[in-house]
């Protein structure tokens, strides 16, 4: 593409480093912010501007937060014996957003994966072993991705927490809510049988209680 | 969507309102910005900050300009009795991106188009009529869309220049490069019988110097 200002290439080179932007979809957002009122621009790069300055981890969880404890492990009214376990700060928005738990998070900043040179090491898992001892915690629940990689990882930290009084356990698998049965996995549709459930399980889990 | 940072959700908030742009895809556009080094971030909001805030339009042919005359108004070596009007900015990105045209351009800023109340009065006429009478222009080429406005508006201007000694043109209509003949609609592809080209010219439009 051939732009005739400097300041409207420089835009477009910049939004098409985000994934998922090509020059055309790029140059259709320069178009939208060039209409949008200076204010209005303003304020939209400052908040990523200080999104980048001023985002860090919490202490505990490692979680994003916006002060040294993140709002969910500084807010007294959750449970503070549950800790579920993920992968990354986009699972932890996953789960908050089903408004169903209540417990805290202790995000690993990974999976185990050997091909890709990720050890236990470069995890979060010293500090979720010293925070189950320190703090009393009773139930930790593994929300990883059900992966080749996502079990041995399940089973690796389920290994390193053995000998703690720390009940483990981990999110149920099966055919998802909407799923039609004939296009479900074998492996899932085999599992989702033998786990089946009694019929009051069914109930309570379509009510309103589920966790 | 919840999130457990503010300064997340202001910077998924601020990029949803690009057009196109959802909840989700600006949460992971705001993941990578936070994975991005600093600079990298402040290069990226710097540039969207001085597109808005230095960006003006060209005296000459409203072009979007980095200076009071554009690159292209002020490019010697263009032919300058040569005007293509277009619409906007986004069809001079267009036209230029072929690098078959060696014109200068005259940007109308819209079509007419009275049921969204826009009038002769909103667009860049009365300025295209002083500059192709003070400036000696020989031809100007219509490249409009080929929409009942875009032909509306192509039969207005060229009333208002007829008195002026100015050759009026507009781009040519038919089948497009690659398109299959059965798919093309009745008119297009009427018009394009009717308005048949002898076979030298098709030779020399297949050839490098189309313009």
């Amino acid at each position: 593409m051939v732009f005739s200002s400097k300041l409207i290439e420089d835009a477009v080179q910049e939004l098409s480093r985000l994934q998922g932007i090509g020059k055309k979809t790029a140059l259709r957002m320069v178009l939208q912010l060039m209409k949008m009122e200076k204010e209005q621009v303003d304020g939209f790069t400052s908040a990523i501007s200080r999104m980048r300055h001023e985002l860090r981890f919490c202490d505990e969880c490692f979680n994003v937060s916006d002060a040294a404890l993140c709002a969910i492990c500084s807010n007294r009214a959750r449970n503070h014996t549950q800790l579920c376990l993920v992968e990354n700060i986009r699972d932890v928005i996953a789960i908050e957003s089903t408004q169903q738990y209540n417990g805290l998070y202790h995000v690993l900043g990974g999976i185990l994966s050997p091909l890709d040179g990720i050890g236990p090491e470069h995890l979060n898992i010293t500090s979720l072993h010293k925070r189950v001892t320190d703090k009393q915690i009773e139930e930790v629940i593994m929300a990883l991705s059900p992966t080749i990689e996502g079990d041995t990882t399940v089973y690796y930290i389920a290994r390193q927490l053995k000998d703690l009084p720390v009940h483990i356990t981990t999110i149920a698998r099966g055919i998802a809510f909407g799923g039609e049965l004939e296009y479900a996995d074998e492996m899932t549709l085999a599992r989702s049988i033998a786990k089946r459930l009694p019929i009051e399980n069914y109930v309570h889990v379509h009510g309103k209680n589920a966790i």
